[in-house]
């Protein structure tokens, strides 16, 4: 069965800037799940913004396999509740992809408990993605290194947690380095950060653009992706330990009573 | 000049139970607080759920250099705007050590971004924290394990993020382990998990506890604590570029401009 | 393409010790391999240390996806050259399962750059493998933990290198814990160490154990694995740097000479 | 007292080639050890490649708490024996830095478990050093980053494994990027990686590097530094076990018998 990858765009400068609109005729998103759906493993559809609960209804995400992620002008439109829906679903197992500027996501910030914050430049400046762990799934494909002729530029500190692993380093023209791959698991679910896709530029329709995405969705994926036991806390009565014990000393909850949250 | 040292404590059960307030008279805050100031190296005073703003002012973190962290019958008494607030001071350099049922605080599971959660049995079984880094500075002057003969049992799964270090995994009678001792970084603050500690045991009256404690201080502790930079996202110019570069391709921002967050 | 798996094997004890003769009348090996053979994606072979270069030729090695290594009785007789093959290989891709006594491998103290040492006891008793990364792929289709009623106890601390990722933790009725399941990457190899197997016992015929054998070779199987430019130091001459610079400065090295190694 | 610390110079190229001569007359070991001896916390001292035993006898490593090592024109006349005491000393807790050419090592390639290998240009161009890890005791006091005007180009893939933490990132001028400041624990001892320090140029005269090393060995120490345990796998008796058990089932090894290694 395909992986079930759902591409959400935040729909908002597609609409507003003829730039960009030229760039994504239909929409970031509907570019990015095009590429997505280029390979045979993957089903990709589009959820955004402006659709009711944007797209994210507790039924879809519940037969989500991977989510990818990019917004950028209105990121405090998203609702809170769908946010936390969304960070449950990642815990569960399902797979996030965070693009670009969805660095300052609420979903992003909230997985990562961090500010997320960088430096930044509008220049159009050339960009070199440096691969910096070849054997990882995320690099399948791509040789040592691979440009984007004209992109934003993110700079170091990056504020994020150590990664599980280091997969991309990106190079600028005007003097910056930034950490451009990135692989964490929050609860069972995979998460990786994904730098380039600036939307007055043509990244998502860059060949090695669209085989790292692919690649990331297969990375991120986990068949095994519901695991609703991660936000139980279940007690254990004394007669159920797995050793026999007896209970001593003196406590505070009655037997099958619920923990304190 | 010593680690400015706030010890946090909900202050609950000692006021209401009288098994806790037995064990912990003056409060579980005090007990603590007085272990730290045994070491010469640390000034520790403490702070309480009930004082106003929790006793964690603005102006009192600005001066904090590691706040420890006590809590289990009203997590969500805690006002956000605290928890907020306390985030920022970790991201900023403060350290952070959380003990035992504070696994399930509102300022854990910001800075987690996980559930956090584990299975519990309440009867005083022992519990044999082994020390499994054995060079780590929050284990040393300990030797390879310690015992606590009564203690309540937290058991694997602990729903949070891969550690930066594994410092002690607990062994107990009733069949379950647990990681113990767990280090992260967040921002530029230090945080330490440290499982002991149940209200209705004498767990910080415990020598070795006490050590671990100010060992933990000690490696929280960061000189260089208030990087405030740490929450910006500046925008560096063309024309500040480290490396001359013109600008090329379009643009979504005016010069000057802000980013969007 | 099935995995293609090379289950290496000491086979001494099970020729000299009538025990493990009784427990492995074909030899661990040939238990391990039918393990993995019983899984449709994995093609297993088996090596032992009695074979000519121990079963690991240069052309066999480099036709091998993974390998999984358990020894014990007599690590000092495998050839150094071979270890260094072996090591090669994973540095270029191949994946490598350490069994149980395989913690005193060569390869495996080669690969971890640590003593890799622990503590042990023979005396069949009760060991609880807690699963403590559910969503892991080694973990799939496991249960919070399973048994095995007797087993050397192995104890912390284990000497090896912070693990990317822990998956196991082991309970023994002794009252020691145990990192049982601990993955690295090595190169662009990733390594998987599983602690159960003492040939004493019959570990090897546990369901739960052959489960996670299995789960193992395929989360350690890189489809990627002959990346031969890890082993390279490559100068790039000035006329080739990817951004024009000009050569500045006195040098050691004259033109298309090669680094010192 | 003062860190202990011995500065380790291969000591060629100073004797050989006129521009190392001229820029480092009292050889590349004795600047770096006049560098570390500002900082009053640190007593550092000096070994070369040509003294006897390298001047790192079992005693002086004894009563050393922190070695760098830099290498690079003959890493193999490093005597194999020496390499394996050092390997032991950094186990039982004694801080490791090593620099530059120093990433090809017997030392460094022997802890690390794998090639180490890396791209390079002797083009004298620029480096810029960037901070990623902004609360780092490696970082104190540096800026966002610095500049080394010339030097040799490093670039990815650096086959090391993935670090504890990264805490610099460098940029090159022809277009090149690197992970100049890595850290690691092996056994109980620290390891930080610095690339900076082409013997052509004077890049251990500048202020940041200097910072940078100081900074790093006071990173390094670790006062508990001769756990000597970490070379032993110790037998448990079944008496002794920490919880009463009965020895069950077949077992191969005699009461007292050591273990196989």
């Amino acid at each position: 069965m395909a992986i079930r990858t759902v591409v959400w765009g935040e729909n908002i400068h597609e609409q507003t800037n003829k730039v960009v609109a030229g760039i994504y005729p239909n929409g970031m998103h509907n570019t990015i799940a095009d590429a997505l759906n280029g390979d045979g493993a993957i089903h990709a559809t589009t959820a955004t913004l402006q659709e009711p609960e944007h797209g994210l209804s507790e039924a879809r995400l519940a037969e989500t396999d991977v989510l990818t992620w990019w917004g950028h002008k209105d990121h405090g439109a998203v609702d809170d509740a769908v946010v936390e829906r969304v960070a449950r679903r990642v815990w569960e197992g399902m797979g996030l992809i965070v693009l670009h500027s969805g660095h300052f996501s609420k979903i992003f910030k909230r997985l990562m408990g961090t500010p997320c914050a960088l430096k930044w430049r509008e220049a159009g400046e050339r960009e070199r993605i440096w691969v910096v762990n070849q054997g990882h799934p995320i690099a399948a494909g791509l040789g040592e290194h691979f440009e984007l002729e004209n992109e934003e530029m993110y700079g170091e500190q990056f504020s994020v947690p150590e990664p599980l692993e280091t997969v991309f380093i990106s190079w600028f023209q005007g003097g910056e380095v930034f950490r451009s791959g990135l692989t964490w698991r929050r609860g069972t679910g995979n998460i990786f950060y994904f730098r380039p896709g600036h939307e007055t530029y043509p990244s998502y329709h860059d060949a090695n653009v669209k085989k790292v995405l692919i690649n990331a969705v297969k990375w991120a994926y986990n068949p095994q992706n519901s695991f609703k036991s991660i936000h139980d806390a279940p007690n254990v009565p004394v007669e159920k330990a797995l050793e026999p014990i007896e209970e001593r000393g003196p406590k505070l909850h009655e037997a099958g009573e619920a923990g304190y949250r």
